[in-house]
């Protein structure tokens, strides 16, 4: 009895040995409430009445304890925790159909997982399309204790910035799966932390609209005169790519995704769903006024949504003063050439350099369309559109569970030769499939994603790609076709940062590079939310045979219903 | 391994011992799609692409299988078979909470059961509130061949009522959780057949309404004149009482609950949310024009659904020729007295009647009220709110899991002496329970349904019961508070009718007697989807040591999570 005891010391001892890391645990109940985030009212899904929902707040390290109640009436649910690599613990990936059953009405699910990194994280839902429904927050992780950050300043606030809908979310997927497509249009309004401004005077009457509610009156951060503020500035848009400002203040870049950038001054940050970013900000404009945050969407052509705005407040001035100018116009939705340019300038700091791989072991290209499929619009990759199956990866491999999906391998690229990426292809047919990546454990991996035309003439989005489980290295973004002679020569192996998303830009390529060394099933997909349900995305296996005992909670759908677990 | 074989036919033989009994396969996929039953385009929840789903057609001593297929996104799902008794496989009954756990996206769950007696009878989902969202249809079982019914017809048709409404039954289902009730209101329309007529100029812009559209084209009879027509009239109103008419004919009772009834002629049929009806009517009028079919909300004072409108269309004339008369306006909404001798008129036919035991074991009294819990409105019987608990009873019972519900007996009475069931409560408050009335095996059991004053004054409304699992005997019906000692000696022991579903009318009571005989466990609650949903329903136990070894597919939420089962 003594002896285990001393056992158990040692033991907590070796795992714990620096600072105690600390447990930080939350209780979630996840439920619909009418919310009017842009005086808009409608169905919101919320967290403890939130949306966002409450921000994890811990300490690298330490370990995190989210126990969700599902108080849905009839719907399940599922929580992906973005940018967290869920190192030893993939079944709490949250990807629903990936790494576990949804979480039905009525149940409660633990998520418990390490922050092993510092840095600026999200969560959201991954289960249909929840995310949209205002299922979303941070997750804020800060260094160790002792540990220092490779710059300095006086607060920390949280931004997210999201694209919003009055549709439901329900409508906007039965459109999706219609024949024709019945496309939602571009969002109403743009939410900078979770608050953003519709005009209601274009409400017919039996909506519930005012402009004059409390939930949507604009962010506002204020600031004290002279100090640097750090701002997390991440994005969860369903759709736009967004340029974020703050009139007449020059912003720091200084973190990507949980990594320290190299840091560099802008004037406006673009951001793609998915990403975040750190910038540190100064208040040392004219003191004596309030000034305009503004949000606003390039990439596409969208003359419908109008810019968000939030208040950036010199104290002691009102909070809810209007600064005394026009709010700053952002740049030209169709100029790509600045926004490759940002993609291009972030790089790892040079203190914080994590080498890449020289060589990869693999290459695995990706090519973007868009397409049909018996006259259902779909988007791809390599022309195939990915379906999630009813029995989670992770499951059906780890147990063994055959015909759970198409076991075939995906295509491991297109034909570079013929496809031309400038034109709308002239078979823009697909087919949809289930099967998934499986990548050789411990090796290195090339990603290389290439955009293309869509159905449209003259038409090529942004597709920021999202990583469950790894960061990757970015080691290059480029225009036109991805040439694999002469483009690989161009990687940036001295400092490139790493990330866990990286968008391809219009008719452009980007080259990626990660290790297979966390053993699991992970998503990479287009972070577009209707893009993924429409077959943006794939699905890597790398070391399952690795992945411990399963838990009995994730178990429960498809072929996996009825199975034990540890509990 | 001949014997094997000789006792296979021997079983077969015992089984199926008269007329080949057959089995009706019905293979079904629910999803969402967009249908304007009223002319108003909302989502609807269909099956096969169609609301109502199709009709099972069956044979007396058939076996349906309905093998369905979840495909909504992220909802749940799971269906009951209305009027049909379940002996023997209570586990298929369809109750979500009592019966089974949900059926997930991508599942496909087999519903296997015998439809043991002929009549009319329904499914309907029984989830939520999906019920109002379209997800429903009619079950005609015929008579066993060289069996006859006490009645002869040319045509059989069937005929589904329902109440219409444009929001969402999320909207509603949050609204009715809401504090203050924020109540959805009376119905946009009332649908015969599944299609209705709104008044699409009342619609502002965004909304799609097409007056035009085929889709809401009133119903169409066709009938020839001289024909005599079985009309199987049903309603699955999610609030209103109905009152169903045929311009210039009259109708001749026959049916009700799958029960021949002692035939009695009227001019209008009373019905109510999970009662169906067969009555008989005869082409017997000038042929030369159409008349109106029509329904109209009675019991509430209503002003602001039309009556729902179908042709009865004497061929040769053009179905779509509107009769040359104003439709007839139905009945009085607040004159009880012609609803309550209605049902009082409703008896076994004279060669049908199945005596009820004279006595009964057990008599259970419940107080139907409107009250108050924490500030929400709620439904309660004997101020007991009912909330269905994440644990299906009959697997949490048969599998012998702990807490799961409460295990405290529920109140088998209230407050006889001094309850003024003409008032307002003076304490309105009630507690919410999942606790069940465990009935002893075998037993004869009396329910008195009481109702009493809403929370508004001079209030009191009509609530539709409906028992699964069983029929019971209605022994009467009377005004104001019952009486345990002069009302039953009046009690009809000598021709009641047998039904599975009863209304309670305002200030006034009704007796039902049934045998305790079927092991399972099963739901008691009005009909109206929104009383139940807030409270208004109880759950009895009887045998449930008796039930076979439940099936693994109703298993996977709760406590019963990883449970196992028989394949």
């Amino acid at each position: 009895m003594r002896f285990l005891v001393l056992f158990s010391l040692l033991f907590s001892v070796l795992m714990f040995p620096a600072a105690e890391a600390r447990i930080r645990r939350y209780r979630w109940e996840v439920k619909y409430e009418y919310k009017s985030p842009d005086c808009f009212q409608k169905m919101v899904i919320t967290i403890n009445g939130q949306s966002p929902g409450p921000t994890i707040l811990a300490e690298e390290g330490d370990t995190v304890i989210v126990e969700l109640t599902n108080s849905l009436l009839t719907e399940n649910v599922a929580i992906h925790w973005h940018g967290i690599r869920q190192i030893g613990t993939p079944w709490f990936d949250g990807t629903e159909g990936v790494t576990q059953c949804p979480i039905l009405p009525g149940d409660t699910f633990t998520y418990e997982y390490k922050v092993d990194r510092p840095g600026t994280y999200l969560y959201h839902a991954h289960y249909g399309m929840q995310r949209e429904a205002g299922l979303y927050g941070s997750i804020r992780v800060s260094v160790a204790r002792g540990k220092t950050e490779p710059f300095s300043y006086d607060h920390d606030r949280s931004i997210i910035l999201t694209d919003w809908y009055h549709n439901t979310t329900y409508e906007q997927a039965l459109g999706l799966s219609s024949n024709p497509l019945d496309w939602v249009g571009e969002p109403q309004s743009l939410l900078i932390q979770g608050k953003g401004r519709y005009n209601c005077s274009l409400v017919s009457s039996p909506y519930v609209c005012n402009a004059t509610s409390p939930q949507c009156s604009p962010y506002v951060l204020t600031v004290v005169p002279g100090k640097t503020y750090r701002l997390r500035v991440s994005s969860l848009t369903s759709l736009s790519a967004l340029s974020f400002q703050i009139e007449g203040h020059n912003m720091t870049v200084v973190e990507a995704d949980g990594h320290f950038v190299e840091p560099f001054v802008i004037k406006n940050l673009f951001i793609y769903s998915g990403e975040t970013y750190s910038v540190l900000v100064k208040a040392d404009q004219d003191p004596s006024r309030n000034y305009w945050v503004t949000t606003s969407v390039v990439s596409r052509n969208n003359t419908v949504t109008p810019p968000g705005l939030a208040i950036f407040n010199y104290y002691p001035n009102h909070p809810n003063k209007s600064p005394p100018t026009v709010p700053p116009v952002g740049p030209l939705w169709n100029d790509v050439e600045p926004r490759l340019n940002q993609s291009r300038a972030i790089k790892a700091h040079h203190d914080y350099i994590v080498p890449p791989p020289h060589t990869s072991d693999r290459v695995i290209v990706f090519l973007n369309t868009q397409n049909k499929i018996n006259g259902y619009v779909r988007w791809s990759v390599n022309n195939n559109s990915f379906n999630l199956p009813h029995t989670p990866y992770l499951i059906a491999l780890k147990e063994n569970i055959t015909g759970a999906f198409d076991p075939t391998p995906p295509p491991n690229g297109y034909d570079f030769v013929n496809y031309d990426i400038y034109n709308v292809a002239n078979n823009t047919n697909a087919t949809s499939s289930n099967s998934i990546y499986r990548l050789q454990f411990n090796t290195t991996v090339d990603i290389i994603l290439q955009n293309a035309n869509t159905m449209k003439k003259n038409d090529s989005e942004t597709h920021p790609w999202h990583l469950h489980g790894h960061n990757f290295w970015v080691l290059g973004y480029g225009k036109g076709k991805f040439d694999n002679f002469s483009d690989p020569i161009k990687y940036n192996l001295i400092d490139p940062i790493m990330k866990n998303t990286a968008p391809v830009h219009p008719y452009g390529w980007t080259a990626l590079r990660f290790r297979s060394d966390n053993p699991g099933t992970w998503a990479f997909h287009c972070h577009i939310e209707s893009h993924f349900y429409m077959g943006m995305g794939v699905v890597f296996e790398e070391g399952v045979e690795r992945v411990g005992k399963l838990p009995s909670s994730i178990m429960g759908c498809g072929k996996a219903k009825g199975l034990g677990g540890r509990p």
